[in-house]
């Protein structure tokens, strides 16, 4: 299994401690050493760093880590390879352009006699993961073959996500930079912090920070995992077949099949 | 106008030593202070650093310096804009997926009174560029809805490229991982390096590497710039409307348009 890391702010944020408890899991805290990636907005751009080696051992992690980049949507994953072998072609999370714009997807699960036929986007790795992916985007563009707004949007992405609960388990991130949409089969935490800030203590390593320090009042960030990522605050968990549309921090849609 | 470099080789080579040359151009010896970006095949995925900050001055770009990844294939970008704003989505190199692959490009120049009806692939950002990079796999996919031989693809490329040219400027590198194929409508120059390997000596910057100590015998790397990157070695320049593609190393078909 996998471990997925979620965030949508109404303001640039830095996810640099979020980013700093998962990596420890991938091969410190937990098992998840085959791989990890985390992908940022910025703007329309998209700025993925990923690398097949564990992230606990990881360079390119390290320079994450030194070098913090602010963002309002952002797609991370620490991998425990089941499916496909340990390469950065099959490492999370994944991206494809689709009406203009950047796709991002991360999933934390396994699908079992999932071979959808190839249309139009194809996997470039042989995980169940990318495959999902590329099968969910070939769904919207079928249905839509230009843009439509996200609520429009929501009934193929659900149709889609409870298909795919049904082969396996299908925990899932995905985003197009506007909106962060969130699928949980088995397992997904979340927590949105907002004023009054406080602080925040990591659970898989000594590192505390104090948020009202970083925020402004205003500021809205929801921050989403496979497992709690702090110890002194209230994670809320996600249902089976939960799923929620997030845009700038909030909550806008949700419901559950 | 910005400037290429592209590599072709015959064994997993560090591009280290011309990416330290090029990145002098960005903002230090050259005047290519609005981004950069390169982009390494690792198996048939691709390690893609960007930053729409100047190279010279850019975190990212020392990491890639400090930490060098080996490739057969590289295509990197030194970008001066004229068309589109400095951005992450307007950085070279473009990636997209194609018959499960991923295809990379990068453009030196600028085209006029250019505007494709947006079809399958649409650009993110807003350059010329990202929009030939689209419309030129629009073509490809409209000709050729599932995979053939470079071979097979060559008379859709070098047609567009010659297209695309007469609105401008074209100078482009391109490709999938197993291939690269370039353009030279003003501006390209390559050498081969090959068995007896010497030293090497940057123009930019004070830096000689003995390729003859980083090498087997057996190995063979083109490199691709749009200016020589070396002063004590003799770079073939590429005649406007030439056409080549590359695969591990060897250039395997050329022409004239």
């Amino acid at each position: 299994m996998c471990e997925l890391l979620g965030m949508s702010a109404n303001v640039p944020t830095d996810i640099l401690f979020s980013f700093t408890g998962l990596m420890q899991r991938g091969g410190g805290t937990g098992p998840h050493r085959d791989g990890w990636g985390i992908a940022f907005y910025e703007g329309r751009g998209l700025r993925l760093f990923q690398d097949p080696a564990a992230s606990i051992d990881s360079e390119v992690a390290k320079l994450v880590q030194r070098y913090p980049i602010k963002s309002e949507t952002v797609i991370g994953h620490i991998r425990q390879a089941n499916v496909g072998q340990v390469s950065l072609a099959n490492t999370h999370p994944f991206v494809r352009e689709l009406w203009g714009r950047n796709w991002c997807f991360a999933h934390n699960g396994q699908l079992a006699d999932f071979a959808p036929p190839p249309v139009f986007y194809r996997p470039v790795g042989d995980t169940d993961s990318e495959t999902a992916f590329c099968d969910l985007l070939n769904r919207v563009r079928s249905a839509f073959p230009e843009p439509v707004p996200a609520e429009v949007l929501l009934p193929v992405l659900v149709a889609a996500c409870a298909e795919y609960r049904s082969k396996g388990v299908f925990n899932c991130l995905l985003s197009n930079g506007d909106w962060l949409f969130t699928f949980c089969s088995t397992k997904l935490a979340q927590i949105t912090r907002r004023a009054p800030f406080g602080p925040a203590q990591l659970k898989d390593t000594e590192l505390t920070v104090d948020f009202q320090a970083e925020t402004t009042p205003n500021d809205v960030v929801t921050v989403l995992a496979t497992e709690p990522l702090t110890a002194n605050e209230t994670w809320q968990l996600h249902r089976p077949g939960e799923w929620t549309l997030w845009r700038r921090g909030e909550r806008v849609a949700y419901g559950r099949v």
